[in-house]
């Protein structure tokens, strides 16, 4: 069978691009346009995977944890590359595994399905002295189709740890910048969430109880806190772990995504998904072995958005300790789609007790900050384009 | 979007409450419907997964051997637990980790489907020197119509095995019982166990043939117990094990439900579900990098129901010793579904050889003290409600 | 309920022997026709493994990949247990890890689907001073109808590497032979081979660019070859690795046949299965916590089939030396399916620079030659029956 080599083929049958990005009404940060206009040789690390029917639920929606998951992947890769470089080495190399500590907000834009290639490109956008910034991009392809949107973008910080002395972090080699405003603004996102860890407090901390409050007098009322408020534990086994046997912060966030969509399937009882996950700090590593504690429960109730606090609590059992501590702390904003797969409205939220009031006073002023940031961020858009 | 605060919200719209289990026709031991009603908060441990479409056949039924599996992962978790807490410590502590030794008799009272949320709970309910007993309910919610409905309730025996030298058994804190009778009601239960063990015999003993007296001439009657016999290998990769390198008896749970009901479905050619699996020893534990040879043939078929005898012998390749070991031995019953859901006529079984009718006539008493057994505990529920 | 033991049941009610094979229009080499109507306690290994829907396509069509993997698994175990087997010891027994250097060209007969039970038995026919040939055979059973299918059938070649000492070939012990001509028969493949690995080059190699001649300037044509090009990255968990920390080759092969998917996927349009993957040698052996870079670009399409050009380079990222080896290089052969599951037209394949019709020209003698060797096969059965 002959083959033609012109390089301008009938323009008749000449389908869309497959580089083309179906539109999304956000604004978007100018490095998400950058990365995803960029050849992918020019990224650090870029990683397809096909979505199959275990990554989705029934409505054929690809978990946000398992994207959680993927982002996590491709984070620690361009981490772990760029720390173990010996081009950047000045004195003797020093194997490092990168752990995750932070993830800034994490917006979900538009929903993955089944049979959908999964396409997530890296880079290292900053380096202080012992951690890593990542930036990851997150595209869905149809392949039958060609089409391919954007649906995630996330920001990652990392910090090495030594290979081979537990606990040890190691320096990060410098990045090469290609202008000092790029550098000049990393510093500013790398300060800003350095105060954001020192706010939130850094270290694993004693877990606290977070069950103090609740209504345990019979049967709890359907749309209240509790009704709605799960917790699963998993015991970290060899495959949730990377090669020196800690839990990768992907398998966290997946098994975090798990247990607010378990709050939020039974508050709205409605095909739930993952609309965005708020700026979440890793306090701690999870060893193999250990026994992870995850607790989730509605804070918040928009008309359209359901909140959920997120809880993690580590217990390792093979030191005879019995102490748990809270490894990660975060807030899940969840929607719910009905069977046309648009938006439908959330059940109020009945709040029942003081602490259930605070939180939910707290979730309202989040709600309207998300609000706000995104505001600012269309009109600073509108006001340089 | 304003959120009502009352504590009891309009009862017209109240939907039917989140603990409610719809009825079972089983009569429960009162530990289950107590576990059942209890806070969750009570429990050793509870997981939560919610079950996808690889977890179970094509008419969306969960696979038995994915419940026996979580059902361990309870279990594991509870007596690691318990072993490796330090308040009991009366000596120098030396971490543990589970090994699974005996199931105790499971039946499966109703069927678990694709997207229902599987809920475990397990607690430590009697220790003995050397053994701790491990009670776990499952339960499965559909998290879209709110109902929960009972699915397993088990009984698991563990022995603590030192982390650190092989093979050592240690020993188990004593548990703090709330009364005298219930110590004395789980001591009669350890007894009994332990005389089960012996009768049937203890460690790894060399595996014995089973294919003896096979009809080898020509190919086997579509009925006849070769036609359906069949076996399996695995070999056991790290994601089997724990992280002390040896298979958990969840996996081997999950492989030997895997040939029963390979064995059901060519006996039967329907949806075949596990009913139940007797009670059953695990003789030796499997070590990472070992072969699990997995055999399983009909022994008896009733008019509804079908008894698989499955082995599990078990080589490790890596002592080039080549000697098999009979690491578990046990009996599932399936039944056969119809496009209804409801159970189907059993095809009967074509008993072709001395061996087979022996072993068919076992079954039968098998299948006879299982049904005087139910109807005994249905007895003395009646009589003591 | 009782059972008949009658050996002659009614014939009237006689089904299709489970035994049966549906007719293949090849012409099967004899090993395969003898491996497939063997007892299979005569096979030195066989597998079982129920299909389930993430091992397929959203067709229903159980990826190539899986299958590669199943059976590289039975080689491993195969492959393992001749070279652990102490009855051959002629000196101090050195146990090891059998590591995949070379899979001779692989055909997919027929298609497999979810649902469906794959069956592999696996059998040592040849051995080396250094070297192990296993050959397998893949049927597909439909246990609700009873029939089964040959699949696919596979030679593999194995090295022992020392579970003790890095990198340390060890002998194998010899095999017993059936007769004088099986062994010389063994011996000619042996060499043959030997031949093709000594051609194409042995041991890890740099890594060559196979992007040096694409059309960067803007949107790449629908049909052209850098359009369909696809890459992924994996990073090596425990869960993809043997106990003694090295990839797997079925994991690699199902990875290449997971990038090939795509390539074919986005030239078609179309449900793409696999048809074939050519000889191909494995030159490394690939380490836990390794990066493997797999890229696939088209290089020919026939009217009928489209072969893909798949290359592996791997990046051990913890000893800093940031070199990237060639670990593997292959050539897959998809076919187009329509939704009836009839092979569909390929679309003709734009070549847009001198290396991409050097490439078109290459694969049109390779695909010529496989035609060439399919028509031989057939003489030469014809001819001999």
């Amino acid at each position: 069978m002959a083959t033609t080599r012109s390089k301008k083929p009938d323009n008749k049958f000449q389908p869309r691009p497959r580089r083309f990005f179906s539109q999304v009404s956000w604004n978007l940060d100018d490095w998400v346009v950058k990365m995803m206009h960029e050849d992918h040789d020019e990224c650090d690390v870029q990683i397809c995977r096909l979505m199959k029917p275990d990554d989705a639920n029934i409505a054929g929606n690809v978990h946000g944890g398992i994207i959680l998951n993927m982002i996590e992947e491709a984070g620690i890769i361009a981490s772990t590359r760029h720390c173990n470089n010996p081009s950047h080495k000045d004195k003797a190399f020093e194997p490092s595994a990168s752990a995750l500590v932070r993830v800034e907000t994490t917006d979900f834009l538009q929903p993955m399905y089944i049979g959908e290639l999964a396409e997530l490109r890296g880079m290292v956008t900053y380096t202080a002295p012992h951690s890593v910034e990542v930036k990851v991009i997150v595209t869905a392809e149809n392949l039958l189709k060609g089409t391919k949107r954007l649906t995630n973008y996330a920001t990652l910080w990392y910090v090495p740890m030594s290979a081979e002395v537990d606990s040890k972090v190691l320096s990060v080699p410098p990045l090469n910048y290609k202008s000092k405003e790029e550098e000049e603004e990393g510093r500013l996102r790398y300060e800003a969430q350095k105060a954001q860890r020192r706010k939130i407090g850094l270290g694993g901390r004693p877990s606290l109880l977070i069950k103090d409050d609740y209504n345990k007098n019979g049967s709890p009322d359907q749309l209240s806190v509790s009704f709605s408020s799960s917790s699963l534990i998993h015991l970290i086994g060899p495959s949730d772990c990377n090669s020196f046997g800690y839990a990768t912060g992907g398998v966290t966030m997946k098994l975090m995504d798990e247990v607010a969509g378990c709050v939020a399937a039974r508050h709205c009882r409605t095909n739930v998904v993952t609309a965005s996950m708020d700026a979440t700090n890793f306090h701690k590593r999870v060893k193999l072995g250990s026994l992870c504690h995850l607790t989730g429960r509605a804070t918040f109730a928009s008309s359209r958005s359901l909140e959920i606090e997120v809880m993690v609590d580590t217990e390792y059992l093979m030191d005879g300790s019995k102490v748990k501590e809270r490894a990660v702390h975060a807030f899940f904003t969840y929607v719910s789609l009905g069977p046309d797969g648009k938006t439908r409205p959330i059940p109020q939220l009945q709040v029942q007790s003081e602490g259930e009031n605070i939180r939910f006073q707290q979730g309202k002023l989040r709600y309207e900050q998300r609000k706000l940031k995104r505001a600012a961020a269309n009109k600073k858009k509108t006001s340089t384009s």
